[in-house]
C-alpha cells in the first residue's frame, strides 16, 4: 500500500494524466467550474500520489480507448434510441425531426463526454484527421476498435431497453425482421437500410456528399484562422447532424460513420435479426463503411486546399505533402546535403 | 433600529452571504451584468451593514434551501405545464415533441434558479455528488425536502392554472381519475404512469438507464478535465433532457426524479385524484423513487472509474475509496502511524 | 459648418453619446467586432466632432425611446408575423409549436436590438426594474409610451404585409372580424383573445402567473450573485418565452405585455376591426393591460425575498424598503440625527 | 524548389496571409482551439517559408472569392437540400418547420464557413456593408460573381443527389417542371416561386420588408456599442433567418438574396426545366434580384439614422455623407483651405 501524504491545498489537484494532451482537439473555456470539495476527515487519506494508483495508471493508458468508446456509446444510446421511439410508438412519441434532432444531440453530448480524445467519435473523421492534421496515424485502430465497440454496446443498450416494444411492434415474441422483409421490421432502428428507389451509384452518392459535408464543416469550426466557433463547436455539431439529417438523411439514413452503421449492425446481427442485416438493400452493408473515408477525405480536403492556411495540412507544404509519399530514404538524403 | 452608514462607491455590494460559496457546482462566466443604479436620495439609507439585517441573516442560512426550492418549483412550472397544455387541448396547443421541449427547458431554467445551491434540483443526483464528488452528506437530506416541497408547490399552482380546463377534459366539475381507470385521466400531467405494455423489470430498468446516462452527462459537462461545458451547462443540460425524453421517455415518462415524480403525485393525492395515484400500474409509485437512485449512482460510477482524473472522486484514491468504508479507529490507526 | 479635422488612428471611434450608459442592464462580451473600417480619400471628412452633430445629439437625447421604439416594433414583427403565417396558411406554414418559436425568438433579437436601454421592451418589466432595481421612475413613461408605439407600427407593417392573405382568409376584400364574431376571424393575429371556457378570475390568474415566472426568471438569469447566463441572457430569454407560451400559453395567449397587447390592438381598431377588438370576452382587452404589472411585480419580488442579495433591492434595505414610502422629512430627519 | 527550414518551435505558424485582415467582419473568441501536431520525421521538410510557395500565393489573393463561394455552396446545399428532402418525400421526411430550420442553419455553417471574408454569402449584404460600413466597393464585384457561382454549384450538388428521387417525384425519368405548370413541380427546390394570390406589389413589399428586417438585426446584432451579439453571431443568425421564415416566409419563399435566388435557378434552367423559370409568376424572377438591395439598404439606414453611434457610418458625419455624392474637385477644394 502506497504511504498517504497530508493534502496541501495549493498543489494542483489535475493533471495527473496529462501526458499526451497535445492530442486534444476541441478546448473549451476551461474556466473553474470544478465543485470545490469541502475538506473533511478523510482527506489526507486521498492526497496520495496518483501516478502509483494501479487503476490510475491503466487509465491513463488506455484514455484515447475509454474516451472513445463511450462517447460513441453516448451517440448510439440516443440516435438508435429516438428511432426506436418513434418507430416502434408507430411515431406518436416522436416524428422525423425528432429523429434528426436526436442525432444531432447525440453528436453534441458524445463529443462532449470524449473531449480528452479529440471527440472524434467516427473512424472517417479520425482518419481524416491523421491525413490532414498530423494526428498520429498509430492512434487511428485503437480509436476505430474503440467506436465500433462503444457503438455495438450502445447498440445493445436501447435493445434493452425496448425489448418489449420490439416484441409488441413486430407482432410476437422474438420476432425480428429487416426492412424489405417485412412490413413491420425493427432492424432500421439499428443501422441504416437505403430508400428503395436509390441505385447503386445514388447511395454512394448520397453517403459520399454527406460526409463530405461533415469534415469540411468540423474543419471550419475548428479553425482559429477562419471565424472558429471556439467553446460552440459542439453544439454547431449538433446543428451540421439536424442539417444532414434534414437535408441528405432521406435517402439512406446518413450513416456517414462507419462505427455507427457497422458497430449496431453486428450487435443487430448477434441478437438474431438473421443474415438479411448484411444482404439487405443488395449488400448495402458496405457502402456506409467505405463511402465516409472517401467523403471525409474530400470534405477535408477541399478545406485544406482552398481555405485552411495552418502549417500543419500537408496541402500547405511542398508539393502539397505528396513528397510524404516519397521512400525514406529521399528525406534523409534532403537531411544531410544540409549538414 | 441599526445605524444608517453612508453609501461609499468603492465598497463591493454583494458577498454579503458569501459563506459556503464553496459548494456552488456551476460557475458562470461573472461578467458584470449587475444593473449599475443611478445614485438618488435614499441611497444612505441603504449601505448598512446587510449581515445585521433580520430577513438577510434567515435567508443566508436557508440559502440551499430556498435555491432548491424555487428551483425545482420552475422544474415543474414549465414540466407539468407543457403536460397539461398539451393534454388539456387534446394535442391542439402542442405535442410530444413540445412535452419534451418543456422538460428540457424547465431543467435548464431551474438549474439558473438555483445556481447558489449547485443547481441540482433531484435528490438522486444531489446524493451521487455526496457520493463521487465530496458534497457534504449533512446537506442531503435539506436538499432532499426542499426539492419534494418545490415539486409540490409547483404542481399546485399548474393544478390552478389549467383547473377549468381539467374539468371541460376530464367531463364535469371535479371529476378527476388517474390513467388506467379513465379515457380521459388527467393525472398524467402531474406524475408519471408506465405504458401498459412494461413488465416491472422493464419499468426499473428503463428509468435506471435514463437515470445513469442523465448522471454521466452532468458528469461528463461539468468536467474542466475533459472538454466541459463551461457557462454552456444549462444549455447542454436542456440537450441532455430533451434527449432522454426523446429516446427514452416513451415507456415510464422519465421521471429520474424523485422529487419529480413523488412531490406532484402527493399534490394530485391531495388534490383529489384518490388513492389511484398510488395503486396505478401496479404500485409503479416507488419505481422512479427508488430508480434513480441507483442509475444516478451507477452512472456517476462509470464516469468516475473511466474517464474521471480528479482527486475529489473515491475511486481515484487507494482501494477506489472502499476505505471510507471500514470503521473511524482504522482511519485513526494510519494517522498514529504517520505521527 | 464645423471645421473638419484630420483623422489619427489612435482616436477612439466610439462613445461619443456614452452619457447615461450607465442605465444599460445587459452587457455583452464585448469583443472587437467592430468592422475595421479601410482607409479611403474622405476619411478626414469624417473626423469631426461628432457631439457637435445636429442629428447625433437629438439621438443622443432619444436613445432611449429610438431603443424600445425598436426592441418593441422588432418583437411584434416576428410575434405577430408568425402568427399571421400559421393562421392565413390554415396551419400550412407553421403549427401551434411555431408560434411559440416565434415569440421566443421576437423577444431574443428585440432585446438584442434593443440592448442600449435595457431591453425591456415590456411595461411591466420597466416597472418592476423601477421597484426592485433602482431604474429611475422618471424614465418609465417615456419607456412605457416607446413600447407602446413601437408595437403599434410593427403590427401595422405585418397588416401591410398579409393585407391579400387577410382577404383571403376573411373571404372577402375589406372584411375584418374578431374570435367569437366569425369563423374566420383574423383579428387573432394582432393582440389574444382568451379561450372560451375561461372565468374572468381564471384569465387574470393564468396572465398573473405567466409575468410573475416571466419576471423571477429575468432577474435569476441577471443575478451573477446566482448562476448568471450573463452573454447567453438573450438566448435564455428564448427558452423563457417558448417555455411560457408552450406551458402557459393556450388559455389567454400568454400577452404579459402590455405593449404587446395594446397596442397592436390599437393597430387593428384603427384598421377597421371594429369595436369588438375592445368588447370581445367580455371586456377582456384589460386584463392583458393591468395583469402584467401586478404579475412583474410580485415575480420580482419573490426572487428579491428569498434569492436575491444584492444591496440595490429595496428587500435587502432596512425596513424591507418600505421606509422609502415615509415622507421625505422622515428622511431628513435621519440625516440631521447623523450629524 | 525552395529551402527547407528547420522548424523552431517558437515561430508563429499561422498569418501567412494575413494581409486584407481588417475587412474580416466576424470575430470569434480565438482561443487557441488548434490541434498542436506531434512533431514527427518529416516535420522540417513543412517548415518552409509559406508565402513561397505557388499555390498558397494564389489562395491569398483569391481568399475573398474562394471564401464567400464556399460560404454560399454550404448556404444552398443545407438549404435546397432541406427543400428537396421535404418536397420529394411528400413531407414524410420533414415539414415546413424543417425547412425554416434548415435554412436557418444553412445560413448560420455558411458564416461560419466564409468568416475569413466576413461571412456575407448575400450581395445584397455586401452592398449594405459598402454603404454603411466603409467596406470596399472595388470588392462588391467579386463577392457578387463568387456568391452567385457558389450558389449554382450547391444547387447542382443537391440536384445531382436527388436525381433519382425527383424522377419518382415528376413521374418519369427526365420530366422537369415548374410551379404553376404542374401539379408535382420540383422547380421550387432550388428557387422561389410566389404564392398565387400575391399581387406584383405584395410580392415586392414582402422581399423588402423581410431583407429590411435582415439587415437591422445583422447591424444590430454586430453593434458592440449595443448589446452585441459577439461570437454568437452566427447562432443568433440562425435564430434570424428561422424567425425570417416562420413569420415573412409565406408570401414569396424569403429569397431575400440574389445569390441565394438567382445562382439556382440559372442551374435549374441549365438542368433542363426549360423557360418557365424565368416565365413563371409573371416574371416574378426579377423581383428577389432587385428587392433585397432596397430592402437591405433601407434596413441598414434605420438602423444607422436611429440607433448606431460609431463614426464609419455616413450618416454620423456631416450632411449625413451626402458631401460623399459631391464631385471630387468639392473634397479638395476643402483640403486646399485647410492648408
Amino acid at each position: 500500500m502506497s504511504m498517504p501524504i497530508p493534502s496541501m491545498p495549493s498543489m494542483p489537484k489535475r493533471d495527473i494524466e496529462s501526458k499526451d494532451s497535445q492530442d486534444t482537439v476541441f478546448v473549451s473555456l476551461r474556466q473553474g467550474s470544478r465543485h470545490e470539495a469541502t475538506i473533511h476527515d478523510d482527506t489526507f487519506l486521498e492526497a496520495v500520489d496518483h501516478s502509483r494508483l494501479f487503476w490510475s495508471r491503466i487509465r491513463a493508458t488506455c484514455r484515447d480507448a475509454f474516451s472513445e468508446f463511450f462517447g460513441t456509446m453516448i451517440l448510439i444510446l440516443f440516435g438508435d434510441g429516438v428511432v426506436a421511439q418513434v418507430v416502434l410508438s408507430h411515431e406518436e412519441k416522436g416524428n422525423y425531426q425528432s429523429i434528426s434532432w436526436g442525432w444531432g444531440l447525440g453528436v453534441m453530448l458524445g463529443v462532449y463526454t470524449s473531449g480528452m480524445s479529440g471527440g472524434h467519435i467516427n473512424p472517417a473523421v479520425t482518419f481524416a484527421f491523421c491525413v490532414f492534421r498530423k494526428f498520429p496515424w498509430r492512434k487511428f485502430p485503437i480509436y476505430a476498435i474503440s467506436q465500433v465497440l462503444g457503438a455495438m454496446c450502445g447498440a445493445a443498450i436501447v435493445y434493452g431497453n425496448y425489448k418489449s416494444a420490439i416484441d409488441v411492434y413486430e407482432g410476437g415474441k422474438g420476432i425480428r425482421t429487416v426492412p424489405g422483409y417485412s412490413k413491420t421490421a425493427s432492424a432500421g432502428i439499428f443501422c441504416t437500410y437505403p430508400a428503395e428507389f436509390m441505385t447503386r451509384t445514388g447511395m454512394f452518392f448520397s453517403e459520399f456528399i454527406a460526409s463530405s459535408i461533415l469534415m469540411f464543416l468540423i474543419f471550419a469550426l475548428k479553425d482559429d484562422g477562419n471565424l472558429g466557433a471556439g467553446p460552440l463547436v459542439p453544439l454547431a455539431l449538433f446543428f451540421v447532424i439536424f442539417g444532414i439529417g434534414a437535408c441528405f438523411g432521406w435517402e439512406t439514413g446518413y450513416a456517414i460513420n462507419l462505427a455507427r452503421d457497422f458497430g449496431p449492425r453486428l450487435t443487430s446481427y448477434m441478437i438474431g435479426y438473421g443474415r438479411e442485416v448484411w444482404t439487405a438493400g443488395n449488400y448495402y452493408f458496405w457502402v456506409p463503411m467505405v463511402a465516409p473515408f472517401f467523403g471525409c477525405t474530400f470534405g477535408g480536403w477541399l478545406y485544406d486546399m482552398f481555405l485552411y492556411t495552418g502549417a500543419d495540412s500537408p496541402v500547405n507544404t511542398p508539393w502539397m505533402g505528396l513528397k510524404r509519399l516519397l521512400p525514406y530514404w529521399k528525406q534523409n538524403q534532403v537531411l544531410q546535403s544540409q549538414a
